[in-house]
């Protein structure tokens, strides 16, 4: 037996009785996390392009784009949503390959659900799959797949999408393995897109790709039949070290979904836990900003590394800046897209805190830890250290938490009322007769 | 000034009347050559398969598919003719970095000028930069990016495609540099797909992808600046060895269009000496080939790796036996697209021939040479020795024999009173006005 026929096997052979109870859980987090993410980068420049470059060649428009009223068809809808899911960083990760692996999957498949009949319990049992797919092809190539410079949430989620609607549109083990080996030929992404709107192109051109090659090998067109494994395959050309049993070790068993975190806030991941310091803070003495005389931040060297940036006039530059992180947690005590636009970081007040900050690198902290002390104006200091920053395998966000980032980003895209009906839609998405009233329902009216 | 720039710079300010008179003239060689080939495969299941797959989906049917009657959007026609370029392994070949440059850039721009206002003299144009853009690519990367098992006709042509596309469409520097990182970021396609339709598919999605991030760029997409030489970019992350300065040197002066060669037989390329040799004899003795009794090859040693198959039943399968093309060259005096179906391979007077032929590896023979030796019922032997075989760069094939191969393919797509008005006009394409009317000749009446 082969790894992509094993692989294959499994897919085909998966039965949605079969998925544990806390993989069903964290998979409908998952997906309220990602319509969230959808609906929040629905507005954004990237999305709005590749919307206008490809609406002249869209086929019969019955393909719907999450938090949009335009329609296009349904392949080039899994682009756009992939698009919109990423552009914020702000979807999902895993820790253990840096995978943001909603993307790519529920993109593909919020399309394909909202112009097919789909019901609930099958799209979460295609997005397991899909998500499981791209998490274990990706432990198989990391480390030295992604250290090279690849973008495994393009590269290991075109796989992944292909699953899953190679799942939805019924194949069999044959067209499997060749929907495998025409996701395997299309992996693609680099990483020196990061920084631009080539990165969330990744996950969409991911989402499409993996859709186009099931329809094509469900159609007859054929692809090699070591996908995965063969001498000139997916692991060997694009990973100088693999251990392809990381793919099929466990299948069924173990499921990567358990391991998946969700970011808090829309900014790299390394300022996390001062700014979760800085809202407990802000939270926890009911702070008033303005009697802020100093800022003092204990943090990993990394974080000076990475986002060491003071001198900062753009959102994009302040996702990028530990200080601009500390200061709207202390003066908003809450750190949401709101807090990462141009005027955010150049209201008055954010930016004299973020003046007084002070970050010092220093070898006793983790990256998930943090120290902060807050100097008042009376003289008084407000000290706060974590050792787990909310969002971290050790301190998930609750469901509450994940509602109210979906709130935060649903209202850049819908009307209020719309809001809490999507929402709601998503928490019990596995029982819902049809997953394209879901998405229907994030169309603006 | 950076890789990616450099060539940016040179794709937007290169003008046609700066094309050397040769290069030009290979260029026309390069067309008829490949546009014979979209009408050799246009038939072929993958080309319908590609079609039928994408039909549903398909926006505003404006795109013409060479030698088809179904329309696409020209996005999606591009990929088809991409398909239908590359499916008989038919097309020009640069020994230097083994690339298949025209397919890719071709297939883009035929889609691109069926619906769009296009003159030959840009075409022709466009079609020159691509085409050098791919092979310079090619030779940068070459061999470290093709021996890992990167088909580089796909993943380097995506770069040729795009930068045709974006000269076409007026592209200025700045967004030829988004599109030079748009198509590196999409840059894919392993060899663990020959043998299968995977293999042609990878320029088909060349074509496609590379069109698109022209458009995308035109539209203010963003990429990284860097697409090809940063730390994470094409070069660093799909090559162990590189040598970016083969992208920009020599540029605007140095072509590898004059380095390109054209296969006059559809099969393994190791075969072609001896095919060859036997049509020779077949014409300068005229042979009858009920009188011969036996065949003995002295061929490379590569030859008996790669083509040494013997117990043949199919089209595909003849393609890797040097006994069937010496067979068929000694049968039937030719060895076009009809000598490898199979019926051809079951011909009984070829299989004959075929069984009564010997090949013996000889280290002595360069894999541009043969020595054959017919035996006849009447005991006399007739001989042939090759040092160079037709269509290598010391003996290129003639227009004449151009015009020959373009008849053989393009008659399988097309009524006969078609063909002869699309080989004139591909011979005279930068004197057309509309390039558009070429391919509209190349749809069946």
């Amino acid at each position: 037996m082969t790894v992509t026929r094993e692989l294959a096997e499994y897919l085909v052979e998966s039965r949605s009785a079969d998925l544990p109870d806390d993989v069903r859980r964290e998979a409908r987090r998952a997906l309220v996390n990602i319509v969230g993410c959808a609906l929040g980068g629905a507005p954004e420049e990237a999305t709005e392009i590749a919307i206008r470059t490809f609406t002249p060649f869209s086929g019969p428009k019955d393909g719907l784009i999450v938090g949009r009223r335009e329609k296009l068809d349904p392949l080039r809808a899994a682009l756009v949503n992939g698009i919109s899911t990423h552009v914020h960083d702000y979807d999902d990760t895993l820790p253990k390959n840096y995978i943001h692996a909603s993307s790519p999957v529920a993109s593909a498949l919020l399309a394909y659900a909202s112009c097919n009949d789909v019901s609930g319990e099958d799209f979460l049992h295609a997005f397991v799959l899909g998500f499981e797919t791209t998490s274990r092809v990706g432990n198989a190539t990391y480390p030295s797949h992604y250290d090279v410079g690849w973008h495994s949430t393009g590269t290991c989620g075109v796989l992944g999408a292909a699953a899953a609607i190679g799942k939805l549109t019924g194949l069999g083990v044959q067209d499997m393995v060749w929907t495998i080996g025409l996701a395997a030929t299309q992996s693609a992404g680099i990483r020196e897109m990061f920084g631009s709107m080539g990165k969330p192109f990744h996950p969409g051109r991911a989402a499409q790709n993996g859709y186009e090659a099931a329809l094509l090998a469900r159609n007859g067109f054929t692809s090699g039949e070591y996908g995965l494994e063969g001498p000139r395959g997916f692991a060997h050309v694009l990973a100088a070290d693999r251990d392809l049993a990381k793919v099929t070790d466990g299948l069924g068993r173990d499921f990567d979904l358990r391991v998946n975190t969700y970011k808090p806030f829309p900014c790299g991941i390394v300022n996390h836990p001062a700014i979760d310091a800085c809202i407990q803070l802000k939270e926890e003495h009911r702070l008033d900003a303005a009697a802020i005389r100093a800022v003092r931040l204990r943090v990993a060297p990394l974080v000076m590394d990475l986002c060491g940036k003071r001198d900062i006039s753009t959102g994009l530059q302040g996702k990028f800046s530990v200080v601009h992180g500390a200061a709207v947690g202390l003066v908003r005590g809450r750190a949401g897209l709101d807090e990462y636009t141009d005027a955010a970081v150049n209201d008055p007040e954010v930016k004299r805190v973020r003046d007084a900050a002070v970050p010092e690198g220093d070898p006793a902290i983790t990256e998930d830890g943090v120290h902060v002390e807050v100097e008042l104006a009376d003289g008084s200091v407000l000290a706060k250290t974590l050792e787990h920053s909310l969002g971290n395998l050790e301190r998930p966000m609750s469901d509450d938490q994940l509602s109210a980032k979906f709130r935060d980003q649903a209202v850049r895209a819908l009307p209020a009322e719309q809001v809490e009906t999507v929402l709601q839609a998503c928490w019990t998405i596995d029982a819902l007769p049809a997953v394209g009233d879901l998405v229907a329902g994030t169309v603006p009216r």
